[in-house]
């Protein structure tokens, strides 16, 4: 027998949205952007690999400069506030793994992104959820939080919502220890917790390209902090982390933020509407401030409605969690497809 | 204060071998293949990035399939005997995560790869390092190793020399828990110890794309192990570890071994011209089986020489530690390249 870590050999990995292999579906339950990322995101990766691909013998630039430089212009940071990442999920992890000992708590909201418990459980460190109370807040947050981490998915995945400031403000000062907010979504959302960084020494703010930039194939992530939490994750992370067509990437994509603009504007328009026809057809639709919207039929079936969508090849995503089977989470896609599945959930009923 | 771990705060981050920034080097220092990968890699990177750069929207295949399944049939093995890796630092990582609690001991030779030493201490797990004898076997190696983990790099880096198979499998059956044999090098060498994962239970065996197959820039790597090994890992990694450019290009290095065998012989019949041209010049130089040699100058005074080298802008490694400040590593570069350092060399006597 292997000696294995118990906490390892006892978990269960974490299980990612289904990717269909075959054409012909509706492709609506992972989040992905509709639209394709910056063209000069894919000049740049060219220009890189050159004639021969030869740059890509050479080792790359361990410390993301150029990629750092630019997320620092756009946050108004010095660059030491920034580090890069393989995916924000990178962070996460590594975050956990700079405060959170086996044993020790890390806390996070239930219904957000499971991935967390995942990452507690590889450290071996202690798991404590809250639940939302009916106007979204956390549930029973003690005053003083003396957990090693706590995770706020602002806007929250899969319900939409979003976290104001104050409340983020108010809930950094309860927090003994690091409080994470993870704004995946927030190119879609009306404000940002981001320059909370400078006033608050224990929040950290991780950000996704997977979403807003169309680069969920890249993996990339960002996030910022005080120079102090960002040179521990330098220390944590593997040292050549980022490939070199990744790093352009990041660049290209982080100059780009008027096709970034571009890009977000539509899908919130289109979720905007897409929101209104819902609500049209009797179902209930949390004001979303994501790429996506909780939609929950009148019956309160999301697995009636899904297996629906399912049969006709639209694929969203259902959770057989208690606390959030009566719904779907729906990406918003093109105009186009959020036309097809209107029709569908019509013909469904 | 934040409460950083302890582990964490009093670590030193890891230094990885110097890249200068501008033009003009030779640059014979972190053992890069000095030429291009497989003309296939580029196309394939071309080709999934089709005409907008459009795939990228779309999560990558979390399971690294297709990737897989050429290296099981290049290894023969089955696919779940095979995970692929972000650079195979990360395997490195996850199975230090896997096996070694806080506390617990991994194992490796000093000198060898010192980063198993940070990934360890980022665990909090406990380093116990072991020596060399005169005739390269480990000194005072315990009848039953009763670690976790032992690292061993064969062929070893920075030394060249590689450990037999029957070495291999008598260390093995002493080690209470797992061996890692990193293969970094090992395209280079006449031996591997590949096959011995189907024999003993406890042998991980893990290679790296950035030397033989000229893809630093692109950090890719592999484990081949028994499947509960694998899935282990499995759980660790970030379930999007790898972007969809790299997959494609693993694959695509993968099948084209043809060109792998063509850089990797260029590569060894430079090596040992090099080798005996030092020999000439009063070098002692181990015989060796990677894309590099240790070379000791008859004053045994790697510095001297180092120092001399660099204002000629030729770039080698030195390490100051007392086990090896008596040479350099100077990694195979092209045949001019070699005929560069041999000519400064002759100059600096």
């Amino acid at each position: 027998m292997l000696p294995l870590r118990k906490n390892i050999a006892e978990m269960a990995g974490y299980v990612p949205g289904f990717q269909p292999q075959e054409d012909g579906w509706i492709k609506l339950n992972t989040n992905e952007n509709p639209y394709p990322p910056s063209a000069k995101v894919r000049e740049a990766i060219i220009a890189e690999l050159g004639a021969e691909g030869e740059s890509l013998r050479k080792y790359p630039d361990a410390a993301s400069k150029e990629a750092r430089a630019v997320a620092a212009r756009l946050y108004k940071v010095d660059p030491e506030w920034v580090i890069m990442a393989n995916g924000s999920d990178e962070l996460l992890n590594n975050l956990i793994r700079a405060f959170a000992g086996e044993g020790e708590e890390v806390g996070y909201i239930h219904p957000s992104y499971s991935y967390y418990a995942t990452l507690t459980e590889i450290q071996g460190a202690k798991i404590r959820t809250f639940g939302l109370t009916d106007d979204f807040k956390i549930a029973d947050f003690p005053e003083r939080y003396e957990g090693k981490l706590f995770f706020l998915t602002s806007p929250n995945a899969p319900l939409g919502f979003i976290f104001d400031n104050a409340y983020i403000e108010e809930l950094a000062q309860r927090c003994a220890g690091v409080l994470v907010v993870d704004e995946a979504y927030v190119d879609f959302a009306d404000s940002s917790a981001m320059q909370l960084v400078k006033k608050h020494e224990n929040i950290v703010v991780t950000r996704t390209f997977s979403k807003s930039y169309s680069l969920a194939g890249m993996r990339l992530g960002l996030a910022v902090a005080r120079p102090e939490v960002i040179a521990a994750l330098d220390k944590i992370r593997d040292h050549y982390h980022l490939d070199r067509l990744a790093l352009v990437a990041a660049t290209a994509a982080l100059e780009d933020q008027e096709q970034l603009r571009l890009n977000v504007d539509r899908v919130c328009n289109v979720r905007d509407c897409f929101s209104n026809e819902l609500r049209k057809l009797g179902y209930e639709v949390i004001p979303s401030h994501g790429n996506f919207v909780f939609a929950v039929p009148s019956d309160r079936d999301g697995k009636r409605v899904y297996d629906a969508l399912f049969e006709r090849k639209i694929l969203v995503r259902y959770f057989s969690d208690p606390l959030l089977k009566h719904g779907l989470r729906i990406t918003i896609g093109t105009r186009e497809e959020m036309m097809k599945i209107k029709e569908a959930l019509t013909e469904i009923g």
